[in-house]
């Protein structure tokens, strides 16, 4: 599956402030790059923080990418994706309603009544039941490379993530990722406890090296895109 | 006093890992960058933290540049000022060489036998002396603006501070900074304690706006200037 991430964040790396509370940090031009980059895609993937803290809808604003993808025989809207370990989300949840299929990836540890509340709501809940040996000591976080197995197996070829911090500091940690592009917006956030692009444990010793493809300044601030 | 931030991040905003340990962020371009920032300040200012992790020696690489200088009847080198509000910097830091004027800004909680062992190393010990009424609940804190004016007394005027996130969000919160100056390299770090470019408490609610003035790829990474 090709993995594109993509987010935008404070030029000191910051998703959103300590709070959580979200930042304008992009503006419309970067909303048309992103929409298209959605357009492109099979899925679009985002962590349960994401979806608590900012309730997003992660469809396809415009009207005429929207056809364009019927006309190619897919549907409207890309799927959507939550990485939801503990299946957490709230059926009423944006990312829910029937605008598109929706996939909630669950850990073993999800107890069984908030899946089936999930299937309720509409979900398709994707357990992970791959062998997890040697995976690491967390057995209730979800194994993003069995996932994306499961869903490259109902149709999924190309995904976008977009976020949070933490999902994406495991979609590289895992050598997921094919692809980064990050909106720097010209806006400060700070703090120690405020979200950044890549949270998690974090490297040590060793350092995932980028490949700078591409600089553009969109709106007040700079895309820049990698490969790794 | 014109004050100029100049740091290196990974490209989701860190200055280094968890650990603290350095990471290969920038090149030998940007190597000349930063000599050239430093051989047109007065001064060049990091936190006790940045001084503690590395041990930087915060002089100028390049004989022209330091010739030029003399030749301009400043000093080869520009002072060197660590905010250090408990006086923890290590008599043997590399910063108290002889190589240039140290100032080391301490708190008024600083113990007088470290402020003692900083001076007997060559240091010119700044202590503040400000009225701190309302500057903030922390009385052990340099305040940075009676700080700068203290410098700012000693003929400083213009600084470049280049770390650590603890100080730049001091600088930034302060409403001291006039110029920003980033390499965004092209590798990850990761990890939600390591540390960021603007670190501290951070904002909330408001949320300082840049306007970004030029973007240049060098080494393999792209500088983001940004003005206040």
């Amino acid at each position: 599956m090709h993995v594109h991430v993509n987010a935008a964040t404070s030029a000191d790396g910051k998703l959103s402030s300590r709070r959580r509370e979200q930042v304008r940090i992009s503006g419309p031009a970067d909303g048309e790059r992103v929409d298209a980059l959605r357009a492109d895609c099979d899925a679009v993937m985002v962590g349960v923080g994401t979806v608590l803290a900012d309730d997003p809808h992660l469809t396809i604003k415009d009207d005429d990418r929207r056809a364009a993808r019927r006309e190619r025989g897919v549907p409207s809207n890309p799927a959507r994706v939550v990485a939801d370990s503990r299946a957490r989300a709230p059926p009423d949840s944006r990312v829910l309603d029937d605008a598109a299929t929706t996939y909630v990836l669950v850990g073993d540890d999800a107890p069984e009544r908030r899946r089936e509340t999930l299937r309720d709501a509409g979900a398709r809940v994707v357990a992970d039941d791959g062998e997890r040996k040697g995976d690491g000591p967390d057995s209730s976080r979800v194994v993003l490379p069995h996932a994306l197995d499961a869903l490259e197996a109902e149709g999924v070829e190309s995904m976008l993530i977009e976020g949070g911090g933490e999902l994406l500091y495991s979609a590289f940690a895992a050598g997921l990722v094919d692809e980064l592009s990050v909106f720097v917006g010209s806006v400060l956030v700070g703090g120690r406890d405020a979200p950044t692009l890549l949270d998690g444990e974090g490297f040590v010793g060793e350092f995932p090296e980028l490949i700078l493809e591409s600089v553009e300044r969109i709106d007040d601030g700079v895309v820049l895109s990698y490969t790794l």
